[in-house]
């Protein structure tokens, strides 16, 4: 079926958002970890988390307006660190929790039952039960005009990884460190490989490597 | 394994870039379909759409810098449209070989084997062999300092999805539509549902849905 503009438009609110937020195709799901300059901890889902550069190395992530109070960005401002940490199965309904409204005096952390660790580097905490995990010093944000979200780039300053997802050239077997993915605002998924492929050229055939 | 900054650095370019590309966690799997002034079409993969925002329905993607020829690009702002594609296993060879570097006559649409199809209110390609398909009108771009990189918004102006795909409650089960990720410069995966969770509230423990 094709669905119009003018139809999604009347949607209702929340059949809306569902919507809209299923069609990116799937997203990575990741927690971000944060500290004010008290030394309260924080800990959000995300669902945006994407690649920005190689070299230097840096990530980003999209961010609601901060017109309502983000505890995630004004710790980020306040400290200039966060840590990415990938979500496996084993805690994705503590990992989905972590959306829920707390006021800022509550850390996610002790309200779903997940572990602060920390690194000598990154001024921020990584989730313990998480296998892949990003520390990153913030450096720029980007204002989206058309409806005030903001775009966070941070540079990768060090990463932890199981050693044996790391493989030869480079790629990190996620799948193999569990990581999973979301469909929408509320769907997690686990992968199964169906290939990789050889680098594309012109007039060859990809084939599997 | 604890891995710093300063290793990332002294890695190769290539092994850099594919334990990079692997850290943000599943990515999603998309066909960017655009048309020039001439009519000439441009099929690119994009593993970095994410949701903007539901209201009013917005998509972006992040582009590498234009300093090299970016067809996608120049399209856009030449005509103001472009098409988001899910990648299905299907055509998951097909989708690849559109990052191969074609010359600007060349269509990656006959190049690499997939079929151009288009709508009254879009003036892009979208891509037959796809099931969910997402019609945008360019909005904004923003550029990361940083590195060049542009983030490209679009409003969305319809959306092609199987009947069977859309649920009750707006969320459209890209699962069951067959849409596929990826982990990585070059691997591609299925998934398999774990659960939807219900909304998270503090105090309330997450059902599934």
């Amino acid at each position: 079926m094709l669905i119009s503009k003018r139809r999604i438009d009347e949607f209702d609110k929340l059949y809306r958002t569902n919507f809209i937020n299923s069609l990116s195709g799937f997203k990575s799901a990741n927690l971000i970890g944060t500290i004010s300059k008290e030394g309260k901890t924080n800990l959000a889902i995300f669902s945006s988390v994407i690649h920005v550069g190689a070299n230097p190395p840096m990530m980003g992530f999209l961010m609601r307006p901060v017109s309502v109070e983000r505890h995630t960005y004004s710790n980020i401002k306040e400290t200039g660190y966060f840590t990415i940490n990938h979500i496996i199965k084993e805690i994705f309904k503590q990992a989905h929790q972590t959306s829920a409204r707390y006021e800022k005096d509550v850390s996610e952390f002790d309200a779903c039952g997940l572990t602060p660790e920390y690194t000598q580097t990154i001024k921020a905490p990584y989730v313990k039960e998480s296998k892949i995990k990003i520390g990153c010093r913030f450096v720029e944000e980007n204002q989206i005009k058309t409806n005030d979200t903001i775009f966070i780039v941070g540079e990768i300053l060090e990463v932890i990884a199981p050693d044996d997802a790391l493989m030869n050239d480079g790629y990190v077997d996620i799948e193999k460190a569990g990581t999973i993915v979301i469909n929408g605002l509320d769907s997690y998924h686990d992968t199964k490989r169906i290939a990789r492929l050889s680098y594309a050229k012109p007039g060859v055939e990809p084939k599997e490597i």
